[in-house]
């Protein structure tokens, strides 16, 4: 299956790559990093302004739009991207993360998943195909297959159950999107590979996917509790088997250090709730750690949160400023703070972008690492 | 005093004026509506943003900056203006009216108001000098005097009493603007008429405020709990005796039929929370009255809110998303209807301002109210 995927370039001394990846709706550099956007708009940002902070593609929500206002109504009105004004690519998560995160009473059958809606208790059920439905409801430019996504505590066996299941649906979803046209209209369907801190698990799940030949492979079930340092080795468990030709998608992570290491590793694309998350918490990101503008020092610090991203207006608000909206509650606060945040993370995967071009991102990139974690930290990972 | 205010053009048949004044960071149009920005923000807001929708002033409040962050520390990092970074002019409150809505026991002496902050018990003095200090920490081009605003059923004692020290305090305070230059700077300093409901005491201090030579005059304890019907006369009362070559400002009003009203009634300026509070509750301004965005029908409603504000990119998205976004709890609901909300007010007094050079202000403003009243209107005003 073509993905629309092109390698750029090679790191010389890491297994970062530098990639394009074709949408409908324009490309995308990797590696990347998309803003989430969970209910059809990321957090009080308007979509100029996140064309403006460099974003290219952002993710949408499976499980949330399904819920409200529908994915039915978001196509009779004329899908995801007219509906939210955004037109760059989305990627859209196939909801099977949420089901187990947030909804009540969930069963779990060869068949998919029946569960009560955190919102009002309605009964949802969410099978391989329906959860292709909606993604062509939305118009989604990269669709996630359902798939089962333990906890870090499951046991061996709830582990092998989950991989199975998941195999089995990402064929049934696969051959859904083949069918219905969804593939052949320009769409693409990533498969997701799960099996924990497995690693038999995890090769097992990506052979099986890797025969059904997606156009990309996400690499799911990381950062779901397990302890940092089991972290990593997930990752690499499967890009170690993964196609290079294809790309590499990490669920829901993470630290600005965790991406870089991520990314020497081989993987492509990430989203992340932190940046967007952290601003509603009064909290920054910097080359230097994290600040925490709730702190006193701030009271009178009239420097703006970082020189470099003062060419934006957006940027040119003081600490002093910052600090004050969010001691008042105002909302202003966090937005300036989520502009920073996703700026932020957009701007280190630029830079990666241009290391990997340039050869020197695995030394680059350690000393990012360094740098950050040496800053005068305030708030613990 | 020179207030910097002219009249450019006066109606034909209503007392509507149309003028300009000067103030230190530009001139303001008039009649205008003052977008209110509490704690130094416009809730949700980028001066930009604000400047786009047509904003040329916007209003501070000396209550809240006084308690937090302190006129003090604005004052050490540059003022109100650089804090924000709003370059326009700002009009600031005297704090008189937060004092009597939001704070806890509060002592009137005939020195000033001696009351616990709502934020944390602490006390705090607000003399007539206080006020000015505190207006001249932050850099003010508008400042209110210090004043007392009884509720609408104060006894008629009650308000003789807040009449006479708020003549006493505007005394003290105009003294001491000239005395500390403030107003030599080219800030202005209003006087504020009291009086309730009681045309006797409308007219006897607004005759000491003038005596006394303001740059410009505010007219205050309208809307303050009395029904509808007493709003109109209590500023008819003033402007029938206040000079007409100053600018008259409504404090705290109102509704669109109420601001066109006291317009033809020859008032020049206004501020209101009902714009931006409006919105928080998912609620738009239309030219056929207000649309409540949580209401059903608009669930697939794909038109803007108003074709008219189609220009501005803001006001294009569609009343199906931005009821989605309120339904959601999601902020930019509210950051969308904010934005439509100060539009239309602004651009309500910009109509307003072209039919008063034009001469038809009066037939203009009553079929503009009999459109609005018209309209399906799901609220009640
Ligand atoms: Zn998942
Ligand atoms: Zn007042």
């Amino acid at each position: 299956m073509d993905s629309g995927y092109e390698i750029l370039a090679v790191d010389a001394g890491s297994s970062a790559r530098r990639g394009c990846l074709k949408t409908l709706h324009g490309s995308v550099e990797t590696p990347i990093f998309m803003p989430v956007g969970t209910q059809g708009t990321v957090k009080g940002l308007l979509p100029d302004q996140l064309t403006t902070l460099g974003a290219q593609i952002i993710l949408g929500n499976t499980y949330h739009l399904n819920l409200r206002p529908t994915s039915e109504l978001i196509s009779e009105l004329g899908g995801l991207h007219k509906f939210m004004r955004w037109s760059g690519p989305i990627l859209t998560d196939s909801g099977g993360f949420q089901v187990f995160s947030l909804a009540k009473l969930r069963k779990i059958r060869d068949e998919g998943i029946r569960f009560q809606s955190h919102l009002d208790g309605r009964e949802v059920i969410l099978t391989p195909k329906r959860v292709i439905d909606i993604q062509a409801n939305l118009g989604s430019d990269i669709a996630m297959v359902l798939d089962e996504c333990p906890p870090a505590e499951a046991t061996r066996k709830a582990c092998e159950a989950a991989v199975e299941r998941t195999i089995r649906w990402a064929r049934e979803a696969r051959a859904y999107a083949g069918e219905t046209g969804f593939l052949e209209k320009g769409h693409h369907v990533f498969g997701i590979v799960q099996g924990s801190r497995h690693k038999d698990l995890r090769q097992q799940c990506a052979a099986a996917l890797i025969e059904m030949d997606f156009p990309g492979y996400a690499i799911g079930g990381v950062s779901v509790g397990e302890p940092e340092e089991e972290m990593m080795p997930q990752v690499t468990m499967c890009t170690e088997v993964l196609p290079a030709d294809k790309p590499r998608y990490v669920m829901g992570v993470g630290t600005p250090p965790q991406l870089l290491k991520m990314i020497a590793a081989g993987a492509d694309m990430f989203d992340c709730v932190m940046p967007t998350r952290e601003a509603r918490h009064g909290i920054a990101f910097t080359e230097d750690g994290k600040l925490n503008l709730r702190n006193n020092r701030f009271r009178d610090d009239n420097k703006p949160l970082m020189e470099r991203f003062c060419d934006l207006e957006t940027g040119q608000f003081t600490r002093a400023y910052i600090r004050h909206l969010i001691i008042a509650g105002e909302i202003l606060g966090s937005v300036l703070l989520t502009m920073h945040n996703v700026r932020f993370y957009l701007d280190l995967m630029r830079q990666a972008r241009e290391h990997i071009e340039a050869g020197d991102y695995a030394r680059w990139h350690q000393s990012w690492i360094e740098r950050y974690l040496a800053g005068k930290k305030e708030i613990p990972e």
